[in-house]
């Protein structure tokens, strides 16, 4: 009946992401925050630990501190989250997993290919759950969508256009969380296709359950001076020959976080909207369209057991993202958990940043997408 | 830095409103769940409370073991949530504040407007704080609505269209929620009136700042054998002259949740759908519509300090509910919550119920409401 | 093959309607415009004239000389479209029927229920076809609609909403159609109930096929000065008990020609919208809910045959004015045209007004709707 | 004030597209048909002609016929409007110019871009008006983009995202249009390309006022044995370095027509939809998003002139096509029409198309686009 206790990596004063880990792994009672490294500087981890309403003394400024000091304690952090910059992330996941401390991370997994693989070879050495928090596969239609797809009610997959615009990199990068994303020694070599470019990438192979194994990519820092990506373009190839098409932008004025997919077979199609996730709408071949709602009747069992709310109490951003903690959550009690972004996600991932990175420096044309 | 301890009245297994209550009062770290009285039955009162993972020795079966438990403990319990039916409200909301516990209850109030006036005579009297939770008015662009329209943007208030149709009770009233909402003894003389027309006379005297003075209410049990009304009519008539109408229905077929206000000036008007909660439509007289976005840049500061996500990162249901305990939590601190619906909304929505039930019955046609 | 001939009454310049009717009427290729008393000044009248491009020497300065030279000409019009302010269809009408020309007329039919019941004695003793130019009837999904409901895929039909928002009026009449709208010599004493609640009304009795027998009015001038209603809200009764609501506006400030319709029955709901007209909303009890699009290959025939284009090519407003028009030519060469709105929805149109305008000043409750 | 006299080659029995150019030309009476060529086979021609109600000496058999005809009538036709499969657009087109007669053509303009170099030379020899139906750029919301891009409301262009979803070639290719436009010896090398790729193409030039200079093209046939694509994704470089791309399909089940696009500059964004052709959707870097609806009286004067009913009546594709008919009745009458696709549309779409194809067949990479 106890609570895990997670102990935060990251997530300090002014944090958008943090505050989101927290709520998100708190929202059913089966996570409490209890600890965290919020901050290189003591000052600000303690501060923000303060903003948190955890205990003071287990806001530590360092790894080590967090780690040595939670170790000691019976009650001592069952994991923890990671949500700091990319460059942060291998070390952090290191020195946890070196701890015995299991770990769930944001993405990017970390800012380069080369460290995703040591953090493969790291997690698969330890035997410890990792867990990657790409939020828009916990949205319960995103998990309907999936289920209709594996149950072949649109026949063979022939196409996919995913789209992730953003328009809030339009001007010079202003605020914390713009600077770090923009800037490549945090970042790594990616910076749209990192930060949205990913979650696109795997949505896409999340719902349709097929490997994209080639792509053509055409990248640019449109804002002058940049030195990161900002407008991505990918053309992709997956393991059934089925075609595909990635966009992903932070400079289209007026967008929001407008990630949206669309998925066609020799049977139908279907179309989901981040931005108003509580809908689903499926087409037939022979020109019918349902629209499926978040919370209704015709839900199958994957996207029934991560739904709080009856239809029309519309839920969002943060349970989706909650029902990715509790995934996790039932990972470290070792239940199954099938929909958890994991290891596997991390280097693909990774992969595809890279490789769409190179790529378009060279203006390669079509390659091949290998982890 | 404490976090404020709720006790829960009601919300016992299969409950639907208790684990909403408990997502969003612990949403903002405020507070937290830490004893109940969920059910009436003993072995089911702990049965929830091993539900929500509180101390299995603070689910009481009770009133009087959980406020004699509770107040003999250094750290027990700072208010209680009423999540019960309608007519347990009263007793439960009477033995808390004879305890000393503050109190928010889940709407309508009680089950009868004279139930009604003894809570609000208990409440002045024991001088406790007092909320309600009109879920509703704790969205953001709710309250963005209302700066809005206060700031004067639609002009003088001439026309309110108010609409909350919902489709769950079109067939037989099946379930737990369902059986107690129709059964006159549990919820009170008001069926659909009570359960959503409050909500939608709340929500409309929230955002217009003007109170209704007059109604003509045609209220009709359409499902044959249902002994409290499911669809409503009501006409409205507000202190400035302005013309309303309040329309709620719980047998209108694929109709999920779809609370809407519109408003009209004599220079603006607007629009708010709770399904699409993210998005507030203006429009002005020159021609003109503007679309206001939840977490942008044009929001005013009620609206933005009650967002956690940025723009494009849906805030839903559970995320305004944690809005109208963040309001109640203040109060508990000693802060000003000029949003938070209290006694007085307690009172203004037991009239509206107990007059439009009466005035529909008798075919009164315009009658005052009066508190 | 020969198209039949139209002549015009009223539409002069400056019209909104004339060119609508003109555009409709012709565009099946079934009908041409070829004669015209377009105004009451001779000169004005051969402007517009010219402005049609039709012979100058057929627009006529009077309704005399329009009958007279036109029915002495071999290739004489076939029938007149009576298009000018409300208080002249009836001499209009009569004037046709007289000199044996059929009539197709703008809603409502006249100005008051007296010269409804005038208007139909002389078109039934004339024998001559009348058509009514309930426009939004003509939509292809509004068939759908009508077919779907009579096929019982609702049910029994228990509730109708019906709305018609617009903001036009919102501030002073300015221009001539708002001039003598607002002008009850012209208008009759219906302002919006008679312009648009008619319009709202008739839809409703047209997709449920069910007739209201009771209603309560509530009607106002809502702006400062005006002589005819600008706000209404009807309660109805149909005669199989359903319920309803029509509400219907011009000072709505932002809303343009906001016509929709829902209607729940115990099995099944729908909702279509004029602004949107290709698309029409399906619900059933058990939770689905279907798109119905326009030109698609679910329509059944009523709609099939009233489309133009194939699905995803919008159709609009003036292809459903012409589907009136395609109906009233069907009539006129004989065949049969069951959707076209005719003398019966004229009288019943004039009743409504009628009975609304009276009802609502005495404060009359309900009251029956006869005809 | 006479009409002007069009002839029709192409548009037999079973076509969709002749009825919709009649429609088109007639509806503003500034255009007759009065003649045609509407099948080689003389019985189906006179058949045709009769379906559209003219003069059956006029329906004839040949192109030869028709010309010679028409040019020893008094009241012969004044242009040709070609709507016949595309190899036929050339001899078609040569044979009206040769006989003094201007042209108005489907697009695309041609079969292939020798053809369509050989058109344009023989345009520029005659000296007669040449159009093109590039339908899309008939909305007048399309003219309100351009007219916002133009004025610099969006600063300058950086990125162009233009799609042309449809579905109806997902299965096997059933009927007559479905067979001309899959088989390579009628439609020319190009499919989906060809048939909707140009609009597309098209509509982002027209709206940006920018060409575009360099494309990638990955095109493919995905139904199996289909000869000609119809699944393209295209990406584009402007003239001034903006990114464009360009996705086109007419596989994605449940898609009807869903040409959309959006543009983003420095200082703002927009999106228009032709499925949703009355609105028009413009952000502004301050986090403003508007609304501009067709009718209404934010337009500009380019949209207000091509807009037939007020706000809230919407229009639609056939309004649209009208309104490239007005243009072009315009020049044959000598006024200015800026906005009318001609010649010159003819050769970018058909070099588009031909590039396209060729780079796509060599997986050539970035390719220059040159006319």
């Amino acid at each position: 009946m106890t609570r895990l206790r997670m102990g935060m990596i990251g997530g300090g004063l002014g944090s958008f992401v943090g505050p989101v880990h927290r709520i998100a792994a708190e929202m059913d009672r089966e996570i409490e925050l209890v600890a965290g490294c919020f901050s290189s500087d003591a000052g600000r981890s303690r501060a923000a630990g303060e903003s948190y309403r955890i205990d003071p003394a287990r806001a530590y400024p360092t790894l080590d501190a967090m780690f040595a000091g939670e170790t000691a304690r019976s009650d001592g952090i069952d994991f923890v989250s990671i949500v700091s910059p990319n460059h942060h992330h291998l070390p952090a996941a290191r020195a946890a997993l070196a701890a015995g401390v299991p770990v769930i991370s944001d993405k990017p997994a970390t800012a380069t290919l080369d460290e995703a693989r040591e953090l493969a070879e790291c997690v698969r050495t330890v035997g410890l759950p990792y867990g990657l928090t790409h939020t828009y596969s916990g949205y319960p239609l995103v998990r309907e969508a999936r289920a209709r797809v594996g149950a072949g009610m649109l026949g063979t997959i022939r196409k996919v256009v995913v789209e992730y615009p953003q328009g809030w990199l339009a001007g010079e990068a202003v605020g914390k969380q713009a600077e770090w994303r923009t800037d490549p020694a945090r970042s790594g070599p990616g910076g749209c296709i990192g930060d949205i470019g990913t979650h696109a990438f795997q949505l896409a192979e999340f719902v349709t359950g097929r490997k994209v194994v080639e792509l053509l990519a055409d990248l640019a820092a449109v804002v002058p001076g940049r030195a990161v990506d900002d407008d991505c373009t990918v053309l992709l190839r997956y393991d059934n020959g089925a075609r595909g098409v990635l966009l992903a932008s932070q400079i289209e004025v007026g967008e929001m976080n407008g990630l949206r997919i669309r998925i066609y077979g020799d049977k139908g199609g279907l179309l989901w909207r981040q931005e108003v996730p509580n809908t689903l709408m499926l087409h037939s071949l022979d020109g019918r369209t349902e629209i499926v709602h978040a919370g209704g009747s015709q839900l199958g069992p994957d996207a029934a057991s991560r739904t709080r709310t009856p239809t029309g109490h519309p839920e969002g951003y943060l349970e989706a993202f909650a029902n990715i903690y509790r995934d996790f959550a039932a990972v470290l009690r070792g239940e199954p958990a099938p929909f958890l972004p994991g290891i596997d996600d991390a280097l693909r991932g990774m992969a595809f940043i890279d490789t769409a990175v190179r790529a378009s420096r060279d203006k390669a044309g079509w390659v091949p997408l290998t982890v």
